[in-house]
């Protein structure tokens, strides 16, 4: 018993070790990909007061929830949300299946529009046809869907799969929360079986820490096999009032640090600042043209208006992507 | 550098050694309050597999989930749901504010049935009542409220707090279940913000790993400050076919083990054993009149028939109470 126990321990402290090292290391510069300008500093600032046990804003491990938008916060989202490209592809390929489509707005419009151009339809349309062209289809049969989608669509200026479109620099904060106890979620307006097929590989969230918009289920037994169908019909828009009543909902604690970049973020940073206690709200502020886009109060995708005069006026940290980050993506 | 690394690396090693005593202790006998009966090897035989890396059943830690009901399962449930009590009470505090009441059912019924008595009242009904009774009110104000109550009433018939009414064999096989990576949940009908003030400390499950029943919400502003209102509106219903629908919307990915107790968990436990790969079903049978209740296939609080059936025909595992729990409570 006593030699078991000694190789245990043996190889508990190796792994300590290692552990460690990375640690030491990493708290060398945590977040290698950003500048050492202010929204680091305050980032660092933060983490490391909620972490100190003697500090009076130390916060516990359980409550150290950090909920990060998706869209323009962790990957890109120009010239058009990367979901709605999936969606254009989507309704193409059933298309045959839905002679209808062709003149039945908004399948109609999608189905017009060259590959280049902006699709002329709301984001809550989006929704609608995403729901639509899949219903009846069980959850297993999408997840396959968008995994085959997403291991070979490209972005169509880059060139690259959207996968690789994802910001360095957050996927290091990402990695820093969470080697500081923090777990982190997404809360996405996009669609939360779109996402979570591999924001686990991606991100390292899993599916069950991915909040975002849902259609309706509906369990029933095919061929003798339990299924989950889905339905066409919307069950949650996890959008600007919705980010909140998400979390609510899907965590059940407010957290202590949010992170987007656009309007309908907006409302997650007020429920996440009005909480006691130390707070961290961020947005991520695309000023970028030649690496990424510059874009906020006018642009049709990620308006960023109304949140940045809040966050100037309430003192919250605003990354600007130029200035702010080494690099932009991986 | 050198001396700090080397304090850090005690320090580790040191914490290394207590986890390691702890999990080669507890690994001599993790489950002591159940008998060394079927259900014990079944469930120890389960993990073993699971966690065995070399084992073509091995299953990464990031796939261990593993769902739990909870009236019946994590603690007892009658003579009446301990959330049909807590509704009981709240009706009667709130009757002054609601003259209506008096004369309006599902209310009235409520109000004039004796302390001790059962209630002719559905699920349904009941989720609506305690829904409408609290609409208006902050998801933080019913949140405190849950805690005065969890904190202060007693069960009628043992005089205990509802929270020493969990069993101990379950405290055990969640504790034993975690420490071997798995992530537990519970998976309830009953109301998710009357379970999340209390299953942390209760159960060691944090508030994003209870899934359950829920009203609508709104976010708004009052007095300047975000707020999550309650509607009079039910959003969710988990029970029976809604749990494997509440199981997809939460947590993302199916149960490689599920437990239950009644026919409302039947849907769970077939969804998870569709999965592929090692699977894990359990159903506890109450049989000891004794110690708890005996009641199964004609009781109106917990019915287990349907699936008793199910379970016995597809060799799922069932504890019973009386024969395989040394002790019940804690």
């Amino acid at each position: 018993m006593k030699t078991i126990l000694r190789k245990i321990l043996g190889a508990a402290a190796l792994a300590s070790a290692v552990a460690f090292t990375t640690t030491v290391s990493r708290a060398a510069d945590p977040l290698p990909s950003w500048n050492d300008t202010a929204p680091k500093k305050a980032i660092v600032a933060f983490v490391q007061k909620v972490t100190n046990q003697g500090s009076p804003d130390f916060v516990p491990v359980t409550e150290r929830i950090a909920t990060f938008d998706n869209d323009g916060t962790l990957w890109a989202e120009q010239p058009i949300y990367f979901q709605w490209r999936f969606a254009l592809d989507r309704v193409k390929a059933l298309a045959p299946q839905h002679p209808e489509w062709k003149t039945k707005p908004p399948f109609s419009q999608l189905l017009s529009t060259p590959k280049e151009e902006h699709v002329a339809v709301s984001e809550h349309e989006l929704m609608e046809i995403i729901i639509a062209a899949h219903a009846g289809m069980t959850t297993e049969e999408f997840e396959k869907i968008v995994k085959d989608w997403i291991a070979t669509a490209k972005h169509p200026k880059t060139g690259k799969l959207y996968t690789e479109m994802v910001y360095q620099p957050m996927l290091e904060l990402l990695a820093y929360l969470r080697a500081n106890g923090f777990k982190t979620f997404i809360v996405s307006g996009g669609g939360i079986e779109f996402m979570r097929p591999w924001t686990e590989r991606v991100y390292g969230i899993p599916p069950e820490q991915v909040i975002g918009s849902s259609g309706k289920l509906k369990f029933e037994m095919r061929d003798g096999q339990p299924v989950l169908r889905k339905l066409p019909e919307i069950n949650f828009v996890d959008d600007k009032e919705g980010k909140p009543v998400g979390i609510q909902q899907h965590i059940g604690r407010r957290p202590i640090a949010a992170f987007g970049n656009s309007d309908g973020d907006l409302q997650m940073l007020q429920w996440t600042a009005a909480g006691n206690g130390p707070r961290f709200c961020l947005y991520v502020h695309h000023t970028d043209s030649e690496r990424e886009w510059a874009y906020d109060r006018t642009s049709s995708i990620g308006r960023l208006d109304k949140g940045l005069d809040e966050a100037k006026a309430r003192g919250w940290t605003i990354v600007s992507m130029k200035d702010d980050w080494k690099r932009i993506f991986q």
